[in-house]
């Protein structure tokens, strides 16, 4: 990780300025810089390299006796894997005290793989340009032997292949050309895939397939700014927040409009949301305990060798983390931004940081609502506007970005919106083959197969206290019949709500008709008005199908995507739905989610449960997403239901109020939030329309004096003596 | 329509700042007036009042004609309805050609209703105030004699009652009770239900529940600046475009970002867009000849009579651009806003004109498209990021607000996004009452009953020219089992696709698990590299069934709501799929769209086709959306497919570029699209972070300059010098 930006920090500084840290608090670089100690003390005399040093998160009851008691702070504790040169197979993992500065736990695990890192990436490249087998296939391919250096790949796992099992660590190379060291290799695939051993760094297989595809001697499909020919104009938008920002930060907490909650980042999840309590009206209440993303997989639908090894479980084999972007500043985040940092631990026990890894900021959120009363032509109104709170990251999957964001509504709703760019993957083809329905020719001889893009999402809910439980909502019509008693008209329907009581009830599909919903609610508070359970309800309406059948491959490693829904009864440490230690799985058994549920009989009502729902998209390509993708966006809300008294956000200032005795007293309404920056997109240059909107809401006496554009109030009512002209007096709004 | 601002033109100067008007341009307050005079005068000696008048839109051969030739531009047409003094039922209905000064059409239509206007409205709470009947019931519900004028109604379409047929015009008034003129009237439903004549202006019936319950004593349930307690504190957010905006518009043609489409507006569909196209690289390319909502309908899911009669089709039998708002800069909408103004007839034959009914605004749209090369840890990249056209309106329906925005992205996709917000309808209840699961108790003694929103949104498609066809298309496992030779790892799937050739055979509901979308597409235009046909691709994902069951009365009247897709071939004409007269129709027969569709023999592919396509999502209250509800999103995408050679917006100026061969000569990268106005939250005062993302594209020579926020370039790399200080050199990039 040589260019990684390395900050180690000054340790006292760091431990001074940072204060004790907080339990969910991601390793600092002090602690990190501790446990690489430790470890390698223990290690001594061996041959180690670091995979993974990550926070260990605290048992959740020893986290709530300290946060109830303010005692008994859990230790700080560190996961880590390492690498031992004398094992040929397998690895190390263990956890480290930091606070006690002691290894608490050191196992050799055999018989699995540790994620793959990127340090691990970086060398297959060297590999495969320079072995011989290599080099012959390449010219086979087109590519002479003085171009290797031409020569790419995409480090892949390899998924599962049943020749090799866990025997070594592998990754598949995903081979590509480039012309030009700037090109976009995506348009130049190779035919055939090396398997390389990433411990030995050697080339142990190569598939090659039956039918040979020289190398395409098209263009380069590039994008660069020095590619793509005379830019548009694009005028810019300009967000600014002069009075600053709604958000604190306590260390890792943010506060925003009511809710307050810690913001986590590891290796592997990327982004976790802590201990997410909502303040109302002076009462903390508590929502979730933990919300992430805990896996996903990325399946493709070409059946021929060696495609099926593509379902690649970004999160369990690469990492969001490990594989997450520095930000900057108006590129990736617009507006008035802060960014926390990422620290990890490189392949040679060097602590490094990504710079601005993830990134707080807020948008304007459009109307947050609005009526108008018809009786007086709309003039007795209340319109007020919503700003939202965003906190992201930017993750870089090989070929794929993916954009995650998690958005905080005024309403108390809560978004996950995840956006998909950067390059599809691609094979080579040749331009008039039948591709079988499978991937689509989106360039000459550019085959992008057809996938999915599954993620699971974590959600340990805490909806108003513990004991939780879980209903699947339909909409469903009465079962009466048109003309009967209970139907007579035919129009009677409702929503239909199944509660499992056990984890083998607790497994469900998806119904669009029907518009599914999925309640986490409390049973044990219920709303003094609708007598129903206080509820977060997902709202996921991205939600496909596991397209590999049951018995396939992806189906068995990925048991997570079986469903949209599982639920679990919350038990310490089952956070990887897909397994621990995911690269080179084999499915038999079905690690982590259907461990876990076993038998089917566990209870998940009134209890504390996990809800783990996946979604996502089905992607069949088109040349629209080459050679770099517009992104695509995947959404779903948590949403408030039953849980607050009445709408939490009325008492966000009004952008505009007037009320009916304001209108017949033909007073001016209140602008309890002004916006003095909107502006007419054309200003004064059409006669008429001049005026339009604009209003002046300060002590002007002369209908000679130029009204200011923008106070935001809306003038119409003859009343006010509005015409073409604008008319002012002490303290009223007047428009034209 | 005495308060609706009233603003009769300048004729000559109308007629001469417009010029001609375009034939889809709405009817300008000049050709409104020549419209009311004809008619006038064609009805002399009777007692007339206008109910509609509005575009007669031209065939779309004429206008085709034209549009290729610049020869025999269409006349102008206006289509109106009035209602005689005269005539105990029915009403006349026309055509105006007002180029030619003439009448064209006049029928005289019995058996019908017309729209209910905002006129009907208004008078209802006169007359029921008034009307000893209802006086009455007000005692016994506890509202006594002196009190009347704290009775409110919101008056809807009676739906149909089969008692009255359409032999009168009439009104169901939802009644509501108020104890000062400020209160939201919603927390205290009135038992009973008023019928009244709109005609007569007297009350013919009241429906009487067997069970009485008085009014609610409780407080009311407000929502006014005045009645919310001390406000939240919230910092303002601004948008600004300082360069001015990146749309310019040639009377109601709008220009942005290679789209180029007309804007207009009428009394039922308010928004209209037509004439879409797109300019690639130089050649226009038809989309769509017309896209709007063509009718919705609200029906409510409580069985006992009489609220099987809410179901109101707030398009057809109120009409979207009738209740249409008038909107205000900085609170309706924020940022550079272009207006446009809505002109109308009233009753009375007076020309007035709604303000700023349409909002014509640009947003940022995020990140477009981003891809980082993890061989050089990310320093290799290009992040291009997005502006975002709005075209939207509001229009309140009775309690309820519907915000309708049509937005325009840089990748071609068209993007309808509507916000539900305002008020629920509410019936009276009693504390303890069992709602049956068809209705939820929002409040004390508030029923608020489940219900549907379902819009109708009618496409025109023309998508790379005429001869269009559709398709539905699912995500679908290959049928071949695991383990066979087609399918040996069972991951193959692909894209089902059906194309229907009838009517008959175009009838699809919706399926989420298979990720239906459905394609509007050209079978006359292949994509050179992927052989399928230009496509514009039906992404929506909130697409409930109708509830009503099949043969009760919401499924005969709202035929277009049986299935999620109805295609038919184009007629001139066929606008409304519930039929042109929607109030008090029968269902039997059922109007519009179940009416072309008839036998089901007509053909559907590659021609001329309207796709008529249900939406909308189920809604079971909850406290949360009281006393006024937080907006809550619906969205639907049309995205081109096969459309596009490749990524159509590889030439919008990225903000940050930074090439493999840029990194290796230390080079900045360029910033095509520079951003000058982001700045950090917490500025400088937090050490190291304090510089952090900063960065200086300027000509600095020392370290000691300060380096200014916000030039949007990022600076990982340790190549640069970078550390906790600044490094600048001329023309350089360097962050901390």
């Amino acid at each position: 990780m040589a260019e990684r930006l390395n900050q180690i920090a000054n340790h006292a500084t760091a431990s001074k300025e940072a204060g004790i840290p907080h339990p969910l608090d991601p390793l600092s670089v002090f602690e990190l810089t501790t446990v690489v100690s430790i470890v390698r003390d223990t290690f001594k005399g061996h041959s180690i390299s670091f995979n993974t040093v990550t926070l260990h998160e605290p048992d959740k009851s020893a986290f709530k006796f300290w946060k109830e008691t303010g005692s008994k702070i859990p230790d700080r504790k560190a996961y880590f894997i390492v690498l031992d040169d004398s094992l040929s197979t397998g690895f190390f993992e263990g956890v480290v005290n930091i606070t006690t500065k002691s290894i608490e736990e050191c196992n050799q695990t055999s018989g699995a793989c540790p994620i793959i890192t990127t340090d691990d990436l970086r060398t297959i490249e060297e590999t495969i340009r320079n072995d011989p087998k290599v080099i012959k296939q390449c010219e086979l391919s087109g590519v002479p032997k003085s171009e290797m250096h031409k020569v790419y790949c995409d480090p892949w796992t390899i998924g599962y292949d049943e020749r090799f099992g866990t025997s070594k660590r592998l990754q598949q190379a995903l081979m590509y050309y480039r012309s030009d060291e700037d090109d976009s290799q995506y348009s130049h695939p190779l035919d055939f895939c090396p398997i390389v051993d990433s411990t030995k760094k050697e080339v142990v297989a190569i598939d090659i397939p039956s039918v040979r595809r020289p190398v395409s001697k098209h263009k380069h499909a590039n994008f660069n700014l020095k590619d793509v020919g005379p830019l548009r104009e694009v005028k810019p938008i300009a967000v600014t927040q002069p009075q600053g920002v709604n958000f604190s930060m306590d260390g890792r907490y943010i506060e925003w409009q009511n809710f307050k909650f810690h913001i986590g980042f590891n290796y592997r999840e990327g982004l976790v949301l802590s201990d997410i309590f909502y303040n109302d009206k002076g009462t903390p209440r508590s929502i979730f305990y933990r919300l992430s993303l805990a896996e996903m997989v990325v399946p493709y639908g070409e059946p021929s060798f060696p495609h099926q090894r593509k379902h690649a479980f970004d999160l369990g084999e690469y990492g969001a983390g490990n594989m997450t972007n520095p930000l900057s500043l108006g590129c990736d985040c617009k507006g008035v931004i802060h960014y926390l940092d990422f620290d990890f631990v490189e392949r040679d026990g060097n602590v490094a940081t990504v710079k601005n890894a993830v990134c707080i900021h807020e948008e304007d959120d459009g109307v947050l609502f609005k009526h108008s009363d018809f009786r007086d032509d709309f003039q007795t109104t209340i319109v007020t506007r919503g700003i939202r709170l965003v906190i992201s990251h930017i993750f870089t999957a090989a070929n794929y970005e993916y954009m995650v964001y998690y958005i905080f509504h005024m309403d108390g709703t809560i978004q996950l919106e995840i956006k998909l760019t950067g390059i599809l993957n691609t094979y080579i083809c040749d331009e008039d083959d039948d591709l079988k329905g499978y991937g689509t020719q989106v360039y000459p001889k550019v085959n992008a197969h057809n996938h999915q893009h599954l993620f699971c999402l974590r959600i340990n809910p805490e909806i108003d206290g513990p004991g939780n439980s879980f209903a699947v909502v339909d909409g469903a019509q009465s079962t009466a019949p048109v003309g009967s008693a209970d139907n007579f008209y035919g129009n009677a329907f409702y929503a239909a709500r199944t509660v499992p009581k056990t984890t083998g009830e607790a497994q469900y599909g998806y119904d669009g008709p029907r518009c599914r919903t999925y309640d986490m609610f409390n049973p044990n508070r219920i709303h003094p008005y609708s007598k129903k359970p206080a509820t977060y309800k997902l709202v996921s309406r991205e939600v496909p199908m596991l397209l590999p059948k049951p018995g396939s491959l992806v189906w068995k490693r990925a048991g997570f995507a079986r469903n949209a829904i599982h639920v679990t009864p919350y038990v310490d440490r089952q956070f990887y739905p897909a397994g621990n230690h995911v690269p080179q799985t084999s499915g038999e058994p079905s690690r982590g989610l259907p461990e876990w549920i076993g038998d089917g009989k566990a209870g998940v009502e009134n209890t504390d449960i996990v809800v783990w729902h996946t979604f996502g998209i089905t992607h069949f390509p088109a040349p629209e997403d080459f050679p770099i993708m517009p992104a695509e966006p995947i959404n779903l809300l948590l949403r408030p239901r039953n849980f607050f008294l009445k709408n939490p956000a009325l008492d966000v200032p009004a952008s505009f109020n007037v009320t009916t005795s304001d209108v017949k007293a033909n007073k001016a309404g209140s602008h309890a939030m002004k916006d003095s920056t909107s502006a007419l997109a054309f200003g004064k240059t059409s006669g008429e329309a001049a005026m339009v909107g604009s209003c002046c809401s300060s002590n002007k006496t002369s209908a000679a004096e130029p009204v200011s554009l923008g106070c935001g109030c809306s003038c119409n009512s003859k009343k006010n003596g509005c015409a073409t002209a604008c008319k002012c007096s002490p303290g009223q709004c007047c428009c034209a």
